[in-house]
Formats: structure tokens, sequence, C-alpha cells
């Protein structure tokens, strides 16, 4: 039997928990060189944006802001942390004793999870310390970028599906914690449940599932194995029928349920033929309610070749998982505006690198959507500068507060998040939903403020 | 500031210690009717393999082993996860009894981590109850299927640097767990280190990493930035010269640093043709023994690209953490073998399924790589039946046992994993480390032992 020490099981729960070691090496050593130089107090405005969609795609999505504030909070240096540090020399004494009391004490503003996102949206600005904000880029870098590109290819999947439910079940595809925050950011766009019991167990997915090929190979033959799992799941419950032969197995499905069997599984073959060939063998049983669930390598592409199909329920697991071809969001973290000088009342100035193909705009941003006399999105409006636009209707502000003072705001729920997401797609434009590829669907616009301009004419720094 | 209750952290802790609901709602179903048939009680094979390598490539690399031992080790279910079981009325009360007593206590053999595999190397095998395996399914597929396909894109990486080091550095890219198991997944593949502190912390992966552009824009120049890291990390480190103007930044580098500059790091651009321009550059300034590490969405392919140039080291990231195009290995968890009836002695027998175009093999299997006379390998060998091959040293045996009635038996260390990919790989072909899209470099061989002759003749089920 397998035994771990009740030690070992703490001290393995304890760094579990903190977040802190999520994190790159350099992160670590540019506090160390700022806390030197004084930089680190100055303080610091970080953006978060993608310079472009995954290729082809029309729209984003923002996944991942709430499981990113839990994060945020946990991120906290202990004892074994700072230990791994001194030991491995990564960075002076000084700095172990600024990380033993860090706590990250700055803001944190942008949109809200669920919402749809274009080149150059600025998802996420941290404003604190150099210290504080430099510590989080890659934390927040991972979990914004993961979630959103499985929520960006979920939103595709539901769209095609048209209304049937899309089931999330490709767990076993990716890395085991990555399964569970995938299940959340495709019921975040769309998704009706997940396969992942983490994921019911943590954030409240609905989960659902009833068996695989080796429940009916363990039973010396598919009629025994059926009438075990009729038994202890009832008739409600969904038959996987393809193990050996198809026709066979629905003919003793039915038999062995009755015309009220809850659902039968597809899992191979040519799924558009065979849910025609299974729907009429069903009808002609009796079995008019029983539902065809498909699930064999689905994407949003060959969803959307089963429309035709006699098909109610979609189940999807290595292309969501994997993005379906986009599995990384491609966001950056990057300082946009930073203190003239150490002192805490020090003026804010933009600030940008000029890389040859990877270029960035310094300014602190505000976001909204334009919206025309339809209630259709027609633009991303991003403005550079301290002031926000003046309210007006035909705008849609994008940014909200999420942490005040180091202390979360009020979270929007998942359910929330699933309804933000449901209305910020419908008023994109129709072409947001086509599969083809094309451009983002509306275009990003940029307006100076005032005050920038200002700053803009002394040449960016003054 | 950010506070957690006490009670909140140790709640989080030990939901974080235990790995038992990272798991698929369908295996929980499956128990419970089981349990009623009395299948649950079978003694059961499970085998876990890939159909076939991603679209291309001429061999996979085996990953993750050593941390599915420590996660099958914490599949234990707690009060917190019963009750979520109970609440939600996944299971029922007979089956949550059952969970509550669960540890697995079966046996585990397998291929090696830091092993090369192919298209149906049964790469893990599982021989317990058919409850206590099937449990296990969706863990086991997310670790190997996760690590494998990160060190089998490392591994080809590795080869295209021909003895460059290779750094990984993806983590902002992948989901933040995913990371630490993608750095540890690279280092067994031949990287040479990571910028991710968890790995340096959980595996003992070496960690590295100096400066971002955020750095430089923090301080009010990037002669400022420079003689900050300097002073903080010594004239070893590595300053990141193309925020700005590259020749400019090159000749400041060298300016405040001397000649005996560590290295330079470039992260845009064109890589080539600017690695030559900084390669002169430095050595007409005297800084002849200054590197030059390049860090630009690098992947095999672009590695390769820069055989000629002047670059010392490789930066990795998003390409590596994405599996360079095949984020999942696709490896499947399949029973094929089981008890003829519920008591312990009775025999095993094959079973496979029969679905069109997934069709599996039954039986247990033995496998090696046969190697010619000049200890080339030649082909993967499986053998299905009882009885291994006899001793032949033109075989080299590739299963050996991982667990023993649930315990772990001797674990090879992350080191010796690197060094047995190293050897492997140099076993192969040496076609095996082209990039150029091909089949896999060796043929799988099946073998038929006498005792499944025997069987095969009695129609596959006794």
């Amino acid at each position: 039997m397998v035994t771990i020490s009740p030690d070992r099981q703490a001290a393995q729960a304890a760094a579990a928990a903190s977040t802190a070691l999520l994190t790159d090496h350099y992160e670590l050593t540019m506090l160390q060189a700022s806390l030197r130089s004084g930089a680190a107090h100055r303080r610091s405005v970080f953006e978060v944006f993608a310079r472009k969609l995954p290729d082809g795609r029309r729209y984003g999505v923002v996944a991942g802001t709430g499981r990113l504030l839990d994060a945020i909070a946990a991120f906290s240096f202990g004892d074994e942390q700072l230990a791994f540090l001194e030991r491995t020399g990564v960075v002076d004494r000084a700095t172990i004793d600024w990380l033993a009391q860090y706590r990250f004490r700055g803001a944190v503003r942008g949109y809200a999870e669920g919402e749809t996102y274009f080149p150059h949206s600025p998802i996420l600005e941290v404003e604190a310390t150099f210290a504080e904000g430099v510590l989080l880029e890659t934390l927040i870098l991972s979990v914004l970028n993961h979630d959103s590109a499985i929520a960006s290819a979920a939103s595709r999947m539901t769209s095609a599906a048209a209304g049937r439910p899309c089931i999330e079940m490709g767990s076993r595809r990716t890395h085991e914690q990555a399964a569970v925050a995938s299940a959340r950011a495709a019921y975040l766009a769309g998704f009706a449940s997940t396969s992942n019991l983490e994921a019911g167990y943590r954030y409240g997915v609905p989960t659902v599932g009833t068996s695989a090929h080796a429940f009916t190979l363990v039973h010396d033959t598919e009629r025994d194995a059926f009438q075990a799992q009729l038994a202890a799941l009832g008739k409600g419950t969904t038959l996987l029928v393809d193990t050996f032969d198809v026709a066979e197995a629905v003919r003793v499905a039915v038999e062995v349920a009755g015309a009220d069997l809850g659902a039968v599984r597809l899992d191979s073959g040519d799924l558009l033929w065979m849910a025609h060939r299974v729907r009429r063998q069903l009808d002609q049983l009796g079995a008019r309610d029983t539902k065809i669930v498909v699930t064999s390598d689905l994407d949003e592409y060959a969803i959307a070749a089963l429309a035709s199909a006699p098909v109610d329920a979609y189940g999807v697991g290595t292309q969501l998982v994997t993005g379906s071809g986009a599995p990384t969001a491609a966001m950056v973290y990057k300082l946009v505006a930073r203190a003239a000088s150490p002192g805490p009342d020090a003026p804010l100035v933009p600030v940008e690198k000029r890389s040859p193909d990877k270029p960035s705009r310094g300014g602190r941003k505000q976001a909204c959507r334009r919206i025309d006399a339809d209630g259709v999105a027609t633009a991303e409006m991003i403005r550079i500068g301290a002031q926000p636009a003046d309210p007006d209707s035909r705008r849609r502000d994008l940014i909200a507060p999420l942490m005040t003072n180091g202390e979360p705001v009020r979270r929007a729920t998942l359910e929330e998040g699933r309804e933000l997401h449901r209305r910020s797609l419908a008023e994109l434009p129709i072409s947001a939903t086509q599969l083809s590829r094309g451009d983002a669907v509306i275009p990003t616009v940029y307006e100076y403020g005032d005050e920038l301009e200002h700053e803009a004419r002394d040449g960016w720094a003054r």
C-alpha cells in the first residue's frame, strides 16, 4: 500500500499552495538589480496584450482572470521557497529579505472574464512599484495565455454547435492541472459540462460521464456490460455502442434498456453516416427520444460538418485542450509607464521598446468597444493618456478594477462570465462566428488623450 | 495587503495535494456499475500506447513517469473530495465507501523515462483489479501525454542545436503548472537549463535568467540599466541589447562591463544577420569571449537555420511548451486483458475492441529494441503473450517494474533519464535526428508468444 508520511504530505501541500516560484529566474535577478539601483521603488504600469490573434481567428476570449486573482493572493514566499533561493544563489541576502516580506499591494484593472478581445486590447493592467509588478509577469501570462487560448477555441466550438450542448472531455490530452483550467475556460465560453471532476469540485462546473470501452470489455458480453450499467445508473444513462458492431449494440441496448434509454455514444468511424444510421435504427426500435452523443477527435469544423446530422450533443477532447491549433494566446506583459523618479508622487511617463518586429506602445490605456445604432460593435477603441473619454451611449467600457491595494474587489462568478461572453459575442458583427479564416472582425483604433499629447511633444519621457 | 486565513490556506493545500479528482466522471460511474456487476474485482491489465507519432515525427520520447508515480501515490479521496461526490450525486453511497478506502495496490511496469518510443510501443502497463486500474486512466494519460509531447519536441531541438546549450523559457506561454512539468521534460531531453524557478525547486533543474526589456525601461537610460545589472549580478551576466538600438547597446554594454562581459541577448529581428553583426562588433571591441544568446520564437527549424551563425545558446519558449506543433502525445489507456472470472486466480484473457478507425490489440505485451551488429536499432519488437523472449544480445529490453503491490520500486533520477535519453537516441538510425518529415525511423514488429497462440486458437476469450 502506498503511504505518504504526514510530514511529507504537509510539505507537499504547503509547497503546492504557494505560487511564488511559478515565475522566471530573471524576475528575481531584475528585482535584485533594481533594489540596488533604486528603480525597484518606482511606481510602474505593466500591461497585458496580444500583438495579434492566432492565425485566421476573428476574435479572442479573455479567460483566467478569476484563477489569476487567487494565484496572486497565494504569491508569497515561504521558508522552503526562500531556502531554495538562498541555497541555489538565485539572489542575494538583501533580496531574500525583501521577498520574505513580499505581498502584492498594487492595483489590477482589466477586461472581465468572458469578454472578447482583439489585437492590442489592454487586457490587464498592473500598477505597483516596479519590484512588485515585475515579479508577477510569468504567473499572469501563464494563467491568461493558457485559459484564453482554450476559451477562444471553445467559443468557436459552441458557436459551431449552434445550440446543441458541447461536453468538454479533453483532460487526458493535457497536463493534469491544465485540464482543470481547460474545463473551466470551456464552460466560460459556452460548453455545457465537463468530464473533469476536479473542475466540478473547484469551480462548480457541471460534470458528466458514463462509460468507456474498457467497461464493455471487462464484462463477458456487451449485453452484460449494458445491463450492469443500466442497473447502476438507470435508463437515463448513455451506452457506448461502438466497441464491436454498432448495429448489434444498438439493438441490444434498446432490448435491455427499453425505448426510454437516455442516449447512445459513438466514438469512432464516419460520424455523419453513422449518426444517420443509428438514428434510423433507434426510431425503428421505437426509441425516438434516445439521444445520440458523438465524441471522436471533434473540432469546430467537424462540429459544423455535423450540423445536418441527427446528433444531440458533442463531446470534445483533444482539440479543445490544445486550443484547436492555437494552444497559447501569445499575450505579453510589458512595462508601459513608470515614475519619472523613485518618489511615490513622481509623475508617470510612458515607456516603450523599439525592437524591430516586437514594438510596444507606451502609456497607460483606456479601452471601450464602439457600438453602432443597431447595437453592433464597430471598433476596439484604445485611448492612450490619463483621462478616460466622456461617457457615451455608443461606447461600452471594457476595463474595470480587479484589485485595489492588493485586495480583490468584488469577483465576478463563472456564471456571470458565461453570460458576459454570450452578450459580448452576440454584439460582434455576425461574421465573427464564421469559421473561415480572416482578420480580427473589428479594427483596433487608437485615440490620444490630451495629457499624453503633451507628454509626446516632450519626447515621451520628460 | 492580501491575506489568506490559515483555515482557507490549509483547505487549499489539502485539496491541492490530492490527485483523486484529476479524473473523468465516467471512471467513477464505471466503478459504481462494476461494483454492482462484480466485474470491479476482476484482475485486469491496462496498457498505455500511442497509435501513431505526431505527423512527420521519426520518434517520440517517454516522459512524466517520475511525476506519475508521485501522482499515483497522492491518489486518495479525502473528506472534501468524498463530500463533493456525495453532494453532486456522481456516485452512490456504496461507491463512496469503497473510494474512502481506496489506495492503489497494483503493479505498474513500463518504459523508463527518457526512452524513445514508436507507434504501439507498450509504454506503460497497469495490472490491478478493474476497479483500481480504471480509476487511474485520466491521471496517467494527462501526465504522460503532456510530458512526452514536450520531451519529444525538446529532443528534436537539442539535436538541432548540435551541442550548443538550449534554455527552456516558455513558462509564460502555458498553464502555470504545465510550465513546471515542461521545464522538467525539456531537461530530460537534453535542455541545459530553464527559466522556471519551481522546476529548480521541485526537480533540481538548473535555472538561469538575467533581465527583460522592462528592466531597461524602468531606468532613465539603457546605460543606467546595464550599470545596475552589472553592479548586482557581476560581469558574467547577460545584457539584453535590443530594447532600442542594438549596435549602440552593444557599444555601451562593453563600455560599462569591459571586454569580459559574459553575454548579450538578442530577442527580436533577423537573428542570423544580427548575430553575425553583433559578433563582429563584439570582436572589434575586444570582447571576443562575450557570448551571444538568441531568444525569439525559436523552434527546431529556426535553431537548425542558425547553425552557421555565431550563436552560443538558444532560449526556447512558446514552441517548446506547445510541443512544436504537437502539444499532446495522443497516448491512450486500454484494457488489453482481464480475468476470465472474478476470482483472484482466474486466468487472464486478452480483450480488444473493434471500432472502425481505432482498433486495439489485446493481450499483455513485452517489448524490446532489436539492435544490429553495429549497435543500431532496427525494430521495436512487441511480443504478445505471457512469456518474454529468451535473453539475446541483439535485443534491449524496454520494460521494467515501476510499482509492485502499490509501492514504487527504485525510482530513476532525472539525471539518469537524461543519460538514458542520450543513449537511446544515439542508438537509433542517424535519420532519426533529421528534421524533415518522415515515418517512424524503425518499424514496429509484433511477435506472438506460445501461450497467446493457444489462447488465440480458442477464439481470444476462453
